[in-house]
C-alpha cells in the first residue's frame, strides 16, 4: 500500500521560524497572530563586554541531546543556546553511556551534524565534542573540536585519551567534585596535565561550584569553566536570565578556530551567578569596561559607579562588614576615596581570595 | 568485547532531580550547590479559581516529542509542563508524519508510554492521544484517551477517525485557520460533528487565534480548546509566565476519566495571553472568584476590586472609551455605580462579542 | 489688588485621583490618555493569611512628613501606603525636632487632621501618634493612639510619656539599635516596661534589624515591631514590591479600635524581607495558612508545598546543609518524610532560634 | 523655657544618605543593616544613546512641590528624579495656585533653593522655573530658567511672560489639550509663537498625549516636550522603570548653559512610554545609535537587529499587517532585505506619519 500523505507536509515547521517566511503573517477574522509573544525570534542580549582587544564570547562547551541521556534534540540545543544569549555550545554526548540507544540508531557523530546544520543556519557556533565517560579516578572529560568522535569508543580509557588528543582535541576535566562529593586531583589527571592531555577544568557545573579547583588551575596552568551540562530543557533547569553557567572566551574573532586558539592559551573566565572565577588580569578588564566612575565631590570621595553589564558585581571597601552589589545597568552612589582599595567579592582569583583594586 | 564500563552510571540522573535524594547537600570546600537556583523542583503555582464545585484544570491536549516532529523527548514535557503550571498534558504525535523516523524506531505507543512513565512518578495525569495528520479539507485532528495509537495508522482517514471513536477517543479539531490563513468549515467537519465524531475545536494554537471559531462552538456544541502545539521547548516558544495557551477543563476530580468526562460535557474555557474564551456562564464564574469588591464610597460608587487571579481582566464601564486592566494580585479603585454594566474586553463568548455583568 | 485668577484652579487636581472623575476619558486625536500606566489607582495585594479567626493587617506605625523631617505631605503618605498594600499607618512625626519650622507653621496635629481626611477619603485607617523623640537613654518613644500631640510638647521626657499614657496611648520603642549601633535596654526602659508604659518594640526599623530585641519581647512580654521610619518617599527607600518592613496586626475587623485592641493584647509578628519575628504560636499560624502540601509518593515522603503567600519561606530539613526557599506562587518538590522536623529560618522566635515543625 | 532637647539631632538624618558616612556600617547582634536593600544610593541606568556629537540628556521639566500644590518636599523631588535615571530636572510651582499657602509661608523662589542646594550635593543639575497659571485660551506656560520668580506675581498675564521673557526665559507651553480635552492654538497662541514668546510645547503630559500637536511643532518651530507634571510622589504616578515622560535634550555638555541652548536651538524630543516623538534627523538618530544589525544570510535577508536601548522600538516591514517589537536589551531575528523599508511605529514625526528608514 503506497502512502502518500505525507508529502504536503514539508510545510509542517513553517509555522515555527522567522518572521514573514512561508505565509504572510496577518490578522484578521479568520487568524489574528501574535508573534510579538514568540519566543523564537528573540535573544537575550547579555551585556558583558570585550576586552583587551578580543571578543568575549558567552560559551557552553558541554551539552547532552537524546543522543545520549538528554532531553533535546540537537538543533533544539542551538535555538535554546541561542535563545538564551550564548555565542557558541559544544555538543558533547557521552561515548560510553546511552540509555536511549534501543530506540535511537545513530553513530557518535550524528548529534553534532543535527546541531551543525542548524548552527549555520542561523549563524551559531557549534563546536563538536565528545564525553569520555569513565569511572573515577578519571572521571568524565569533553574533548572538543574532534574530527571523528567514532574512533574515541575504545575500551581503554587513556588510548581514548589519545585518539582525542591525535585528532588535536582540548581537553577538559568535567565536574571534579562530583559526585561522589569531593574534589580531588587524583595522579592519573596530575599525569595527564603534565602531558598537557587534560588542558581546562570545569570550576562551575550545572548548579555545582568546587571552590578549590580555582587554586589548581593558578597552580597547573589549567583553563577555568563554568558549563551547563545541560540534559534537561535549560528553561528547566536555570531560573530566570543570565542563570545559566558560561564560559567566556576571549578570542580574536567570532570562528571556531579563533575559540580553539583562545582556549589553548587560556583565555577564559568561568562565570555563574555572577561569580566570575579567573585570572586576575582578565576579572580587573572585566571590571573596568563594565564599570564607569562620575566623581562627584572629590574632596569627601563621593563618587557614582555605573554597572553597565549583566553581571552583578559585589564590592567590599572602607569599614563595610559585608558586600554591597552594583546592580546591571543601574549607579550605585558611595563613598569612597581616590586610590582606596575595593574588594570585589564576586571576582575569584583563588580559593577565598579576590580582585582588589581601586575604582579611581 | 565486553563493555562493562556503562553499568555504573545508573547514577548519572542522580543530579537531576528531586533535592536530597541520592548523594546528601553539601557546602563546602569541596563542593558548593546552589539547588535553590535550580529550576527543576519549581513549578509556578497560576492562580485560576474552581468554579461550580469543580476543580479548574490547566491542560495542554496538542503536544510533539522527538516521536514525531517535536524536539523533547517525551518524559521532559511532562516536567516542563508540570514546573509552568500544567495540570494535564496529552502527547499527541503525528501518525503520518515522523522526519526522524529513520533514527528513531518506535511504534506509535511509545512516545505516551514513556511521558505516562514520569508522568505517574510526579504525580501528573498524561492523557494518550495521537494527531491524524491530513491534507485539507479535514486537516489535522487529534485523538485523545485512545487505546491504540498503532490502528490509527491507516491509509483512509475517515476510516482513522472512525478507529478513533470506536477505542471512545475525543475528537479535537486542530488549528482550523492553518496553514493557509483561512478558518473554514468544510463539508467534512459538519458531517463528522453531525455524526459526534468531532467533539471539540482550538480557538487558540501556538500563538495564532481563531476569531471565528468561538461562533462554530456556540452554533455546533464543540467544546473551545487553546493549545500550544509545542514542537520546540516550550520555553522557546513563550516568554514569561503565563503565556502558554491552556484549556481550562472543570473536572470533578483530579483523574483522567473525570477529565474525559468534562470534555465530553463540553465544560472547557480557552486561554491564552489573558483572553478567555467560551460559554458566559464559565466566564462569568471564573471572573465572580477571581475578583473581589469592597466598597468605599457607596454614594459615588467608589469601590476597590481586587484581582486574586493570575489572569489580566480588561474591563471597559461608563463613558471609557478603552479598557483598563485589573493586574494580578492587585487591586484597582473605581468609581463604578452598584449595578452598572461592565465589559470584559478579555473575555470572549462570540465573536466580538464580551461578558457584560456588573461588579456589585 | 483683587487676585481672581486662582478661582478656577478647583479642578487642577482632577487629572489626579479616581479614572473617570470630572472629565469623560478619552482617546481621539485631541488628548489620548493612558490611565492604565497610571499607578495611583492601583494597590499591590500583598497575601498574607488571615489566622487564628483574626484579620491580618499591614501595618507600619512609623511614619514622617513635611510636618517634621519628613519629605512628604501627609495625604500622600496615605496613598503611598495604600499603593503598595498597607491596611494601616499611623502618622508620627517629632514632638521635638521640626526642622521646616521656620517654613511650615501648624501645631502638632496638623499632620495628623490632614492624612486622616485622605484616609477617609479612600476608605484606609489612620492612626494618630508622635514621637517623642530624646536623648539617649530613653532614646525616641512613638506614642500611639493620641487624642492631642499638642500636649505631649514638655521639657520633661516622663511627663511626655505620662502624658501619652494618660490620653490611652500605646507606647512603642523605637530603633533600639540607634543612633549608637548597640542595643542597649537601659534602667529608664525597664522601669517604664514595668510600670506597662512602654508595650512594644521594634525588632526592624528601616533597614536595619536588631536581632537581640526579639530576646526582649519574649522575656519583658513587649509585641514585636517592623515599620520604615520612612522621612523620604517610600519608593526612594524600598526597591521592589514586599520591601517595606511591616508589623503584622491580628485584629477582630478593621476598624480602629480593633487595632489598639490587637496591640495591647500583643499580636504582631513583625515582617521585613519576608523575615518574620514573633510568638511561634503566630508564625505556625502564618506558615499553616501559607502553605499547602499534597502527598506525591508517601513512602519516598516526595510531596509538593505550594507557597500561597507572597512571604518567601526559607526551609531546611534532612540532611540539607542550607535553606531551600519557598517561593510566593510557586510549588516546590522535596522529600520530606511525615513527621520530619522542619526549620523555617526565616521565622524567629529567639535569637537565632526558629520555628520548627512538620509539614504532613 | 530653654529648650535643648533638639540639638543632637542634627544627625537624625544621617542614616538617610550615602552609605558608610557617619558611623560605621555594621552586622552584628546588636544592629544587622540591609543597605542593599536601600534604594536610595541606586539610580535606575537608562540606555538613551548620545547622537550627533552631542550628550543626551533625560529631562523633565515640569514637576511641583508642597510650595505649590505637589506633595514632595523638593530635595526629594531631586532625589527621586536622580534614582529614577533622570538627568535634569525644573522645579516649576505654580505662582498663582498655592492650595498649601495658610502653612506653608515662603516666596516663590524658595522651592528652587531647596531644590538647588541638593542638586549642588548629589551632582545633579536643577532649573529654576515657575508655572504662569493662567485661564484659558492662554491656559498654562513654564517659564525656565528664570532669574527671580517673585517678579512673576502679577495680575497681567501677558505681563508675567514679558517679565519672564525680559529674564532670558524659555517659554513652555503645557498640556495644550487639558483641562477640556481639546488640543487648541487660540489666537493667543500664534501671536506669542510669532513674537518668539513660546518656545516648546508638550506632546506628552502625565498619563496623556496630544497626538495633533506634533505638527504644530513641525508649522511653528516649536520644540516637543514629554514632561511628568508630578504632583504625588512618581512612584505613585509611573509604573516600572522607564515609565516616566521625559524630554531628551541634546546637549553640547552637562551644564545649564548647555541645557539652556539645546533648548533654544530646538534639539530635543518627547519621549513617553517608547513613544518617541520628534523631527526626523533626531529619531533617525536615536535608531541608529541604538540599533546594531548583524547579516546573518544575506540572500535570503535574514538579519540580528540588536536593540541596546530601553527604548523598545516597534516596526512594520514586509507583508506584516502589524508592528513587531524590538526589546531593550534584547536580538530579534528577521528576514529583512537590504534597502528594504522598516516603519518604526514608535517614531512619531508628525500625526500619524512615522519615520521610515532601512536597517542595512
Amino acid at each position: 500500500m503506497m502512502k502518500n500523505y505525507t508529502t504536503i507536509f514539508v510545510m509542517a515547521l513553517c509555522m515555527l521560524g522567522i518572521f514573514g517566511n512561508g505565509n504572510a503573517q496577518i490578522r484578521n477574522d479568520e487568524v489574528y497572530e501574535y508573534p510579538n509573544l514568540n519566543e523564537q525570534n528573540y535573544r537575550y542580549h547579555l551585556n558583558i563586554p570585550d576586552i583587551d582587544g578580543y571578543k568575549t564570547l558567552k560559551c557552553d562547551f558541554h551539552v547532552h541531546t537524546v543522543f545520549s541521556d538528554g532531553k533535546v534534540w540537537p538543533d533544539q540545543r542551538v535555538n535554546e543556546a541561542w535563545n538564551e544569549g550564548m555565542d557558541v555550545i559544544a555538543i558533547t554526548d557521552h561515548i560510553e553511556y546511552r540509555p536511549n540507544k534501543e530506540i535511537i540508531a545513530a553513530d557518535f557523530n550524528k548529534s553534532y551534524e543535527i546541531a551543525k546544520k542548524q548552527g549555520d543556519a542561523i549563524g551559531m557556533l557549534v563546536i563538536k565534542g565528545s564525553e569520555i565517560t569513565r569511572k573515577k579516578p578519571l572521571g568524565h572529560l569533553n574533548a572538543l573540536f574532534l574530527k571523528d568522535s567514532n574512533k574515541l569508543d575504545v575500551a581503554d580509557e587513556l588510548a581514548a585519551i589519545d585518539e582525542a588528543v591525535k585528532q588535536g582535541a582540548y581537553i577538559l576535566w568535567n565536574h571534579p567534585g562530583w559526585p561522589n562529593d569531593t574534589s580531588t586531583i587524583y595522579p592519573v589527571h596530575r599525569e595527564l596535565i603534565a602531558k598537557n592531555k587534560i588542558h581546562g577544568v570545569e570550576v562551575f557545573n550545572a548548579w555545582e561550584a568546587y571552590p578549590k579547583v580555582i587554586d589548581w588551575c593558578n597552580e597547573l596552568g589549567l583553563a577555568p569553566f563554568a558549563n551547563t551540562d545541560v540534559h534537561y530543557t535549560s528553561a528547566d533547569m536555570y531560573r530566570g536570565r543570565f542563570q545559566r553557567p558560561m564560559t567566556l572566551v576571549f578570542a580574536k574573532e567570532y570562528t571556531e578556530e579563533a575559540v580553539k586558539e583562545a582556549l589553548f592559551a587560556g583565555r577564559t573566565v568561568a562565570c555563574y551567578n555572577s561569580t566570575l572565577s579567573g585570572k586576575p588580569e582578565f576579572l580587573k578588564s572585566l571590571i573596568r569596561e563594565s564599570l564607569s566612575v562620575k566623581v562627584i565631590n572629590p574632596e569627601k570621595g563621593t563618587i557614582e559607579i555605573t554597572n553597565h553589564s549583566d553581571i552583578t558585581y559585589q564590592i567590599q571597601y572602607g569599614t563595610l562588614m559585608y558586600s554591597v552589589p552594583l546592580y546591571p545597568n543601574q549607579t550605585m552612589r558611595a563613598n569612597i576615596r581616590s586610590g582606596a582599595d575595593v574588594t570585589f567579592t564576586n571576582c575569584v582569583v583563588g580559593k577565598d581570595r579576590y580582585v582588589v583594586t581601586s575604582l579611581w
